[in-house]
């Protein structure tokens, strides 16, 4: 870390500030060199705490990070692509995997239904809403405990692995047990409370990016999960919040290639959520295939039109399964000569 | 609400839609007047889920909202300010109070020493983060419920209120019992499970606007803190996140005129989280109260520059003492003659 | 149209309205059916004026158009793809084509060089900026009438139609005569003068979406180069600004397939500018192939780290080679099942 | 400036570096104090070529500019206020004026009633636009010359300088003869040749911030006017593009600090267009003043319901007189105690 120097600071003050640093067993260099004004350069581990506190010192102009602040989310320190897995079923280091299912489990006829299809087209996982955040206090919020029993029976038939959303630290036993990837949603990304908990399960996590987080404080986010515990951290692009209108959200497709550059993690998709609209799906699909994502999730139901949530973005089983095929085509061009 | 379906749809399936809204005790008017499209008109409370579900109907057009989906944080049915009150302390319904205290609770001496500072300035309300929710799980996160105890001493000795900010579901019942004002920061405004919980303590809440939520979903998640027991809401415009990169976050004040025409409840400004920046705390305190605001919520620290966190945005009792003098004044011009 | 009128409001303010929309030969119906209060629906070819004017008259509570404004841009009226060609290279309906060269033109030796590379990896159009648009007025801002000569050359060397930004209409003349496809910036976007004058030109015209406009008042500018005279339009997308900040701007490819479904013309992606940096300019191409774009425009430089302007999201001619060749591979695999 | 070079580089492509820039007759100090990179000080006068090629030079880790890159319009080298006059008319340098008057100008006898009124009610210049830029090339685009021939008339009768938007360089020339301070719209803040132009008039130029530009740009876009030959520039706040949909704009008043301190121009602020409702105008009006503007630029019209533009955003002259005698009240309290 590079610490640039107000000009015309007394000798005095810049003593003190070394001295401080210095006292944190902190290596630090005082570089003179005329014209371009003077510079603390840090060397050893920079306590957070002090990091924090530099830029706010009076004599301090500013301040260079030499270094990204995420260390077991980053790939300098990991360089091979992280690997999640599942009994079979993996997602990262070349392995591509899709995830389908409905926003929310409403039936166990619905969510058989839904399973048996997708699996039948080549979906991997299979996600389903048990616990719903949604705008309104008064609409559908999901079935809850219900809804997991439903996904867990789904399970045994189809042999998939579960995908669902948690809300709640009380429900953490419960995830612990019947969920194979426990997703944290874009609403809680920076529930840092939950994140560290859901760590501590040592389980899979599916992590989507918040509405207006950065790319780095996504890494920051997934940096608590493994902190909290669980190394098998799967990063989810779902679109973010900006002025346009005509999408529910603005799909931002190049965060793929610049997490995989900063990560070791695997990096998947969300076409649904991303834009809001069945006719977008496909599109945006094949694309996020196009720019190297290692996966996609993706609503589909049976019946989008009567669906208690979110009906407008599913793709019906008809049209995954061609979807499938596409993905197939469009994965096998895109990998065949890199 | 009206519906305007699209062309050319077959009179069975309108016939099918009328069937579906009317069996859930609405009436429905077939308004079919050359020209302008077929419209059906609902009368009667309409459920959430039924109009969750119809800009998904494919013979539907589109919905023309005519109510707000607020309720109980709305005006409508609640013309009169809510006025919130911690013992003689009130803020709204004219009632305009000041917020003071720093980021964290650092020590006893520290959070005594600005209590009686702001105390003798004029504020109404002591804010201190116990707990702290810090973007890297390495950083400075709070003292925790040692944090509270030392609040608690401040209260004992200045009289002032306690408003410190919750994290976890957890802790509800350290909040229920020491805490005056809890706080929900920006980062939760959608965890519902704890908007909801809060709300059943029946206290006084401070609800900051999330990062980039729009006035509406601000008033959504007012809704379920008051659905979850508590109508003692105070709302906080805290700046969004835009684009511009010389502050913080962008401070939208004009939030403030419009939140206080949709809604009943209290409506105060953070100049500090919304600039980030000490020397526009100043300034953008005066120009909040003079777009009506009923109060502010300022981090004032005995000693910035080593502060454990947010130094750089926070003021001195001595800035904050002058500062107190210049709201005064503004306040009086403003309210003088309206 | 139709227009919501507010609830409680006095018949004679009603029939002063009615007489005032029919007064300019439209005809109106008086919807009263009870409950979902009083509507006016209006039939007829509507002023602009008028509908400009309606959402301001006091007892109006909502207006709810049922058409989009743009017209000759839009497909409604024009179901089938327009294609934009010069001599034998053609961009839409069905037509792939890329556009490639450096950001600016910098010596005839350059702009050579590039251009027989870039037609050799199969590009069908050479870009090149004589003038630039620059935040700063200390920058380069290109070689003006003399890097149009340059394109020139290079132009009668390779048989590849030019493709550069007018930035004043003083230099109309000279486009008119030299360049095939002109192109508006995203700073010009809105620059409405400069848009007609171009259109009335009558030839093949690549508009740039601003930085912050939405897709409509994209095909809003459209309609203005239509109005002025040239049907020859194709639409870019080239990143919007937002508050990510690992790229230079987030490229919204959820705007293509929105874009094609909405209008008739051509729409084709610029990955260099959409993101800022080299690295991202392969995998946004190939993404952009996959979500249906009609073409690319990509800044190849031979020398990058010597550009005279935006060396850093410029790729080599190899890259560009191999980068074609993948392009072909995805474009067929996402065609040959559609 | 100081360049941080990444690690591992070759001694050889260091020294080419350093010859490259003391070509350019700088001063290199080479840094090489171990532990925290190898880094390179440049003392001299940078040219802006070289500082924008520096960052994509593959050795290059980061750049770190330690001065803005506007020298004429910032504070550094001209630390006290530009005051900008038409005859006793003054904005800036404890100078407050307020512009008003209609978003077009409809009729002698409507801009002669509007001048009158806001005249008698303290404004100090009268704004009315003759070219209106539209989104719609069907909307109605203002009188042109002959809307500059009644402001001329308006003019004669009241005293009030007039400011008007310049929509091309067509118009240079009639500006140059009849307006006192030229306006460049939003949609114009880049573009580039209409600034240089504008600029070369030597007259006052009031200029708005782009919807999504930053202050940064806000400033360079100023710096072309003054490089062109006008050094009397006024700065307006009025609104930037936002996800936020309850307002037209989200107005950004901390813009107005920040400007004051980065540069010597005078600031104001438009709360018609940054809010676009009327209601909305009287309390972002108090809040521009309390936040330290040196002006505001208000929309008022005898008739907003019958307005041929944005009626929706104007207020009436007696709304006017009497927010007019609130801003004086705050804008006392806000300058008696500093």
């Amino acid at each position: 870390m590079i610490i640039v120097l107000k000009a015309d600071v007394k000798e005095e003050a810049i003593e003190k500030l070394i001295d401080k640093i210095s006292g944190q067993g902190l290596i630090v260099h005082d570089i003179k060199r005329g014209g371009v004004g003077r510079m603390l350069g840090l060397v050893g581990d920079i306590p957070q705490a002090l990091e924090d506190s530099l830029d706010r010192v009076d004599i301090v102009e500013s301040v260079l990070k030499v270094r990204e602040p995420y260390k077991l989310s980053g790939r300098r320190f990991h360089p091979e692509d992280t690997v999640v897995s599942v009994g079979d079923a993996k997602i990262g280091g070349g392995n591509f995997a899709v995830i389908a299912g409905p926003c929310s489990v409403e039936s166990e006829e619905q969510i058989l239904s839904i399973a048996r299809d997708i699996s039948n087209s080549g979906a991997k996982f299979l996600r389903g809403g048990a616990f719903k955040p949604r705008t309104s206090p008064y609409s559908f919020h999901g079935l809850g405990l219900d809804g997991l029993e439903l996904l867990k029976i789904a399970k045994q038939k189809t042999n998939l692995p579960i995908v669902t959303e948690i809300l709640s630290q009380e429900h953490l036993e419960n995830f612990a047990e019947d969920v194979d990837i426990i997703q944290i949603g874009a609403r809680n990304m920076q529930n840092f409370t939950l994140l560290r908990e859901v760590g501590s399960l040592k389980k899979p996590v599916l992590l989507k990016r918040g509405l207006s987080s950065t790319l780095e404080e996504l890494l920051m986010a997934a940096e608590y999960v493994i902190n909290g515990g669980s190394d098998q951290v799967i990063l989810c692009e779902r679109g973010i919040r900006t002025f346009e209108t005509s999408t529910r959200n603005t799909l931002d497709l190049s965060a793929v290639p610049v997490l995989k550059q900063k990560s070791h993690l695997p990096v998947i998709v969300d076409p649904s959520h991303g834009t809001g609209y069945w006719y977008l799906v496909e599109p945006l699909s094949l694309a996020a295939v196009a720019v190297g994502a290692d996966g996609l999730i993706i609503e589909v139901h049976n019946m989008p039109q009567n669906a208690l949530c979110d009906g407008q973005q599913s793709i019906t089983p008809e049209v995954f399964h061609h979807l499938m095929k596409r993905i197939k085509r469009v994965y096998e061009a895109v990998h065949e000569m890199k």
